[in-house]
C-alpha cells in the first residue's frame, strides 16, 4: 500500500453529534499531510490512532472556522509532546496573523521550527514524493483547492533483474528515482533495472466551492477526488447563494474530469441520513463514496 | 434542583483519547454560564445534550489554548443556528484581539450582540441570580479564579401561608426577591410569606494556579470548589515550576477554606488512572470527587 486518506471530519459549518469539522490525514509514500484542520482535529488523530508527529505539511483551504480552528491546538500539542521536526503550514493570507495572536497571548515557545506560508493560486509546492498544485476555488472568502501529484521520478524496481545482477539494496532508492547504476566494475542503465512507474498517482481536494466545471481540465483523470457536497439539489439556490455545491454537481464534476473515484463530504448538518446525497452523486458518477469520520481510503 | 455543574473536559495541556480540554456548563436558577471553553467544547455540549444557546455568560480563566480554543467555533455555531440572544464573554486582556482576528478573516457576521469584557481582579460581575467575584490566581500568564455567589435577595416562599392568604401566583417572584405583598384590600409583610433563604449558594473555580493558601479566606465556606490538581505530589517540583497544583495541595486548600465539597480536575495526560490523584486529595479533604467528562454535579 502506497498510502491512505483518513477522514477526520465531514460536517460543514455547524457540527452534529456524530459529524465533526473538516480534516484529512493523507499519507503517500514519504509524505504525511494534513488537509484542513477543523476544531477537534487533534482529538480525532488521537482517537483514530494516527500519529500527528509524522505530519510534515498542513494545507488549509480557507479561513472559515470549520476548516482551521483546530490548528493552534494541534501545534500546541505537538510542542507539548516535544516535537523537534519542522512543520510547514500552507494557508491563505491572514493565517499567520491568527496564529501569532494565539501564540503571543499564551506566551508559547514552540519546540520546533514552524513555517507558515501564504498560498498562491497556480503555484506548485514540492513535497517529498508529491507536488501539490494550488487551485483557486470560488467561495465567500479566498479559498484554494489542491491537486497532489506523485513525482514522476518514482520508478518501480525490477527486483528479479536487480537480484540477477547483484545490485546492492543500498542502491535501490536512487534507482527508483531514475538514476543509472554504477560501481567500480560496471555501468548499468536505469531502464534495465526498473519499470516505468506508470501513471503517477494523484489526489484532488475541492472544498469549499461553488460548482466550477471550468476546472475539470485541471483535475482531469485525477485518481481520487474529494469534492464538497454540502446540499442536495433541492437546495441548489442555497448552494449558489452560499458558494457551495450540491451532491449532483460533485458527481457532474467527477464525470467531466473523468476521475477514477469520487469521495463526497462537507455535509450540511440538516441531513441526518446521508444516503440521498450519495445516491444523487452516484446518479452522475457511479464510483462515488461518502466521506465518513474515521473511514480510511487506501491507495494501493 | 436549583442548578448543576457538568464537566466538559478535564485534561491539562495535551489531551488524551478520553479526556478533553477544560470547560464546565454551570446552571444556577436563572443563570447559564460556561466556564472555560477548550477546543471541542461545542462538540461536548452537543454530545451531552446541553443547550449552548441558553448560555448567557462565558468566563475564560486565561489565554492558554486548552482553556479558550473552543470559543471562536462555539460563537460561530451559535450564529449559524440563528441565535438572537446577546452573549457576554469575560476574559483576560488579549481575548478580543484573538476573536477579532478570527472573525475578520472569516468575514463572519454574527446574528447576535457579542460583548467581550476584560476581567479585572477584585471586580464583582452581576449575573441574574448570582454575582461573580473575580480573583487573581498565579500562573505563567495572567489567570483568574471565579467565585459565584447566589444573590441574597432570593428568599424561599412559605407556600402554605401564601395559599392560606390567597396570594396570587403572579406575585411569587417579587416575594422571592424580598418585596412585601399588597393589593387594594391589604398589605402583608414579606416576612410572613417567605422564609429566609439560608446561606446563599456559592461555587468556586480555581484553574490554572500554583498552590495559593493565602486565598483560603476568599473561598471560605464555599459550597462547591473546583480546584486544579494537575500532578501527584511526587511531581511537586514540576507543579511549582509550571505554576500548577498537586492533588494534595487542592485537598489542603479545600480544608483550609472549609468548603463543603471539592471537585478536582485538569489532570496531566501522563496519568491513565486518576484514582491516586483522588486518594491524595481525599487524604487532606475526604469530601472530594473527580471531575470526569460528562459527569453532572447537581445543586439541590
Amino acid at each position: 500500500m502506497r498510502g491512505s486518506i483518513t477522514i477526520l471530519g465531514t460536517s460543514s459549518a455547524a457540527p452534529t453529534k456524530d459529524r465533526f469539522h473538516s480534516g484529512q490525514y493523507f499519507t503517500f509514500l514519504r509524505d504525511v499531510v494534513l488537509i484542513d484542520c477543523g476544531e477537534g482535529t487533534q482529538y480525532r488523530l488521537l482517537q483514530y490512532g494516527l500519529n500527528y508527529q509524522k505530519i510534515n505539511h498542513i494545507f488549509i483551504s480557507h479561513l472559515h472556522g470549520d476548516h482551521y480552528l483546530g490548528l493552534p491546538g494541534l501545534i500546541n500539542t505537538m510542542a507539548l509532546n516535544s516535537r523537534s521536526k519542522p512543520l510547514t503550514v500552507y494557508g491563505p493570507s491572514g493565517l499567520s496573523t491568527i496564529l501569532d495572536a494565539h501564540f503571543s497571548s499564551g506566551k508559547s515557545h514552540l519546540s520546533f521550527d514552524l513555517t507558515v506560508k501564504e498560498l498562491q493560486a497556480g503555484e506548485r509546492i514540492e513535497l517529498k514524493s508529491m507536488t501539490c498544485e494550488v487551485v483557486q476555488l470560488e467561495h465567500r472568502i479566498p479559498c484554494y483547492g489542491f491537486r497532489f501529484v506523485q513525482n514522476q521520478s518514482d520508478r518501480k524496481l525490477n527486483i528479479t533483474r536487480c537480484e540477477e545482477l547483484n545490485i546492492p539494496i543500498s542502491a535501490y532508492s536512487r534507482l527508483k528515482e531514475g538514476a543509472d547504476y554504477s560501481d567500480e566494475h560496471r555501468q548499468i542503465g536505469n531502464a534495465e533495472l526498473t519499470f516505468p512507474s506508470g501513471k503517477p498517482f494523484s489526489y484532488g481536494y475541492m472544498t469549499d466551492t461553488r460548482y466550477l466545471p471550468e476546472l475539470s481540465e485541471v483535475f482531469a483523470e485525477t485518481d481520487v477526488l474529494y469534492h464538497e457536497a454540502t446540499y442536495l439539489s433541492t437546495l441548489i439556490d442555497r448552494a449558489e447563494a452560499t458558494f457551495h455545491s450540491t451532491a449532483q454537481q460533485a458527481g457532474k464534476f467527477a464525470r467531466l474530469s473523468a476521475v477514477n473515484q469520487l469521495i463526497i463530504g462537507h455535509f450540511s448538518s440538516r441531513y441526518d441520513d446521508l444516503k440521498p446525497l450519495l445516491e444523487e452523486a452516484r446518479s452522475e458518477f457511479p464510483n462515488t463514496e461518502l466521506a465518513v469520520e474515521a473511514k480510511t481510503f487506501e491507495i494501493s
